[in-house]
C-alpha cells in the first residue's frame, strides 16, 4: 500500500445478519490529499453516490467508507439521512471532518441500511485501522469470487511513488459505468487538475470498456486519492512525471477492468472485441457495443461456438455504416468470414479451437474507413441466469427492510 | 383460409438430410393480387429479403416460396444466384412470371442453400398445391415449438371478408424486426395505397412491439396479399371498410406477434411493459425498450422475483428524462414502488404472485408528462442459453456448406 494510508473492515451482517462475512470497509489517509472521482451516469443514483458527488466538490477526502449487501438505492429522504450518519459515525472515530468521508455502497436496489447493524459496528472498524486488520478487498466483493487489487511504482526524480487500488465487479458491468467501485490510493504529490484528469483518461479506456450485461448499475464510483507521501516534485498537467502518472494509473484501472470480467457472475471467457476500419470512432464503438451485447453471440462465446453469422448480424443492426460485402471476421487471428461470407480457407477444427479458451479476440474490418474502439466483455451462460432469478424476495427474508 | 389461395408444404433436409420435416412451402392465389410487405432493418439483408424487396416494387405477387433450415444471409453472389433459380422454378411450375414470386428464408446464417435438396422438390410441391395438401405453418417453424396461425373475418357492403395469417418467430425478436415471417392473405378488394398504409400501421403496432432477446434478424418479412375474391367494393384509405379493414388487419397480426413471443425460444412468461407519463412517447419507449432488454430483469421474471430495483435501475439507464422520486412501479396493476420507493402497503407475497403467471404485466409511471409506450416481451430463461449455445458448428456437420 501507497505510504500514508491505511484499510479494514468488520463484518455487520449486513445482507443476512446471520452470516459472518466482511461488509463493512475503511480506506483512509493519514494526510491530507487531493482526490478525484468518477460515478455512474444512471439518472438513478443511490443516496451515497449523491453525497459522495457533493462532498467531491466542496473538500478533500481523508476516508472512504464502503458497505456491501445493500445499495442504499432508492431509498428516499432516510437513504440520504442514513449516508449522512454513517460519513458523521466515521469522522468522529477517525477525527476528522464530516465532509472529508466519502461514502459507498454496493448490493441489493430498495432496501433501507440496516443501521442497527451498522452504527454500533464502527468503534471496531477505526480500532482495527490501527492496526491495518482485515482486508477491504474482501469487504467490498457481492457477487466477485476473487478478491481484486493490483498495484504499481515508478519514479519521478529519484522518489519512488507507489500506486495501490482494489475494485469489484461481478454483475451489472457496462460502461459509464457498472456496478463497480474502485479504489485507487497514491502516496504521489500530484495537482487537482492533473488527479482529475488522468482518472478521466484512464476510467475511458479501461471501466468504460468493459460490459458484461449490458445493464448499468446506480452505485457506481471510482475514486482516486493522491497524500504526497512521496515527496516527489508535485506533477502537474503536461509536466514532468505526468506522463509516466497517467500511463501508470491507466495500466492499473485497465487490469482491475480485466479481472472484473474475468470474474463476471458466471462468466467463462474474456473476450475483447476489436473493431477497425469504420467510418468512425464512435461507429467503430456502435459495432464494438452492439456485438458484445447480443445475447445470441454471447450464448454462442459459451458453446464455443465460432459463430461469425452471428456476429455479422449484430453488426448489421448496430446502428453503423456497414457493407456487408466488406466486412472481415476474425477469432483469434483466424479469419472467419471475409467480405462478408465464410472464409473457406480457414478449417472450422482449428475456429473452434479459437474460441474455446478462457480468454479470445473477436477481430472485425469494416474496410470502410479509420475508426477503431475495442472493449472487454464475456460471454452468457446458463448459469448466469440461474445465479441472477432470485433476489428481492430472498433479501426480504433476511430481514433485509424495504426502503 | 380466405378464397382463391392455397398452400402446401414439403420436406426437402434442408437442414439435415437425414430428418424427415416440412421446410419448404407454397402459398399461392389464383388470382392477381394488390400486395404490401415490411422487412428487417437490418443493414446486413439476406439475399431473398433483397430479391422480394425489388420483385414487390415492380410487380405484384402470386406466390410467396418459404424454406426454414437456412436463412441464405452472408452467402454473397451464389446467395442470389439461388434465390433467383427458386424462385424461376417456382414460376416455371406454377404458370406464373418469375417476379411474380416472393422468396424467403430463415434459419442459420453463412450456409450455402443446398439447392440439390430443393430443386427436385418442386414439382412436387406445386402437384401438392392442387391438392392444398400439408400445412405451410409447419414448414416455416424453425425453434417455434407451435405452429401459429390465425383466421379473421368481417363484413363489408354486405360481402364476408377473411383474412388468414401464419407466422413463426422463436428467437431473434426484436422490432425493425424479428426472425419472424409473416404471411397475411385476404380475398378483401382493397387498393394499392389503403394496403400499403394498413400493413405499415399493423406491422407499427404488432411486430414492432415486441422484442425476446433484442437481436434483430437478417430476414425479416412479413407479406400481405389481397386478391379481391371477396368482391366487395374496392377499400380505399378513409373510405368505407377501411376501418373495419385496418382493425382486423392490426388484430390478426397483434394476435401472432403475441403468440411469438408466447413462445419465444425457452420462455416461461409474456410480459407486457406499459410506460406512461413520459415527456414524449420516445421516451416511454425507450424506457420500455430499456427494461425489457435488461438481462438482470428478464432474469428475476424468470425466477418470479418482484424486483422492482432492477426495474428502476434499466428506467434510470434508458436516456429518457426520469426523475426517480416520481416514479411508480406496477406488478399487475398491484403497486409495488411509489415515488421511486418500496410501496410498503403491498404485501410482498401478493406481488410475487402477480409475477409468478404466464402472463403478467410491468406498469410504469414516470408522472412527468403524457407520453405511453407499450411492448410485449419475456423472460430469460437458462435454457435459453443453453438452447443457444450451439449451432454454427453443428449445422456444417449435419451437411450444410459455408455459402
Amino acid at each position: 500500500m501507497p505510504r500514508g494510508f491505511r484499510s479494514a473492515a468488520v463484518s455487520c451482517g449486513i445482507k443476512n445478519p446471520d452470516v459472518d462475512r466482511l461488509d463493512l470497509g475503511l480506506i483512509f489517509s493519514k494526510f491530507p490529499t487531493v482526490s478525484a472521482g468518477a460515478f455512474t451516469q444512471n439518472a438513478v443514483r443511490a443516496a451515497c453516490v449523491e453525497y459522495s458527488v457533493r462532498n467531491l466538490a466542496k473538500a478533500e477526502p481523508r476516508a472512504i467508507v464502503v458497505n456491501s449487501g445493500n445499495a442504499n438505492a432508492c431509498t428516499g429522504p432516510s437513504g440520504m439521512r442514513d449516508v449522512r450518519l454513517t460519513a458523521r459515525e466515521v469522522a468522529k472515530n477517525l477525527g476528522i471532518l464530516q465532509r472529508e468521508v466519502l461514502v459507498c455502497s454496493t448490493g441489493i436496489i430498495g432496501m433501507e441500511m440496516p443501521m442497527d447493524r451498522i452504527l454500533p459496528n464502527m468503534p471496531d472498524l477505526a480500532e482495527k485501522l490501527k492496526r491495518a486488520d482485515e482486508d477491504v478487498t474482501r469487504a467490498i466483493m457481492t457477487s466477485d469470487t476473487k478478491p481484486k487489487s493490483v498495484a504499481a511504482k515508478f519514479k519521478v526524480g529519484g522518489k519512488e511513488i507507489r500506486i495501490g487500488a482494489i475494485a469489484k465487479g461481478a454483475g451489472m458491468i457496462n460502461p459509464n459505468m457498472a456496478t463497480m467501485l474502485c479504489f485507487v490510493t497514491t502516496d504521489a504529490h500530484v495537482s487537482k487538475s492533473e488527479i482529475q484528469s488522468a482518472t478521466r483518461e484512464a476510467v475511458e479506456d479501461s471501466f468504460n470498456r468493459i460490459t458484461i450485461d449490458g445493464d448499468t448499475s446506480t452505485n457506481d464510483s471510482v475514486i482516486v486519492m493522491a497524500n504526497h507521501r512521496a515527496e516527489n516534485r508535485m506533477i502537474t498537467k503536461g509536466g514532468a512525471g505526468s506522463g509516466l502518472f497517467r500511463q501508470a494509473l491507466s495500466e492499473v484501472m485497465l487490469r482491475l477492468a480485466r479481472k472484473m470480467v474475468s470474474d463476471g457472475e458466471r462468466v467463462t471467457k474474456l473476450v475483447t472485441v476489436c473493431v477497425r476500419g469504420a467510418r468512425s470512432k464512435s461507429d467503430a464503438e456502435k459495432v464494438a457495443r452492439t456485438v458484445a451485447h447480443s445475447s445470441l453471440v454471447k450464448c454462442s462465446w459459451n458453446g464455443n461456438d465460432p459463430n461469425w453469422g452471428r456476429v455479422i448480424h449484430a453488426i448489421g443492426y448496430s446502428g453503423a455504416r456497414v457493407r456487408e460485402e466488406t466486412v472481415d471476421i476474425y477469432f483469434d487471428g483466424l479469419l472467419a468470414a471475409q467480405n462478408g461470407m465464410t472464409a473457406k480457407k480457414t478449417p472450422l477444427k482449428e475456429l473452434v479451437k479459437a474460441v474455446s479458451g478462457p480468454e479470445f479476440t473477436v477481430g472485425i474490418d469494416l474496410h470502410l474507413g479509420k475508426g477503431e474502439y475495442s472493449l472487454y466483455t464475456a460471454d452468457l451462460s446458463p448459469e448466469y441466469v440461474e445465479f441472477n432469478r432470485e433476489e428481492y424476495a430472498a433479501a426480504k427474508q433476511k430481514g433485509l427492510k424495504s426502503g
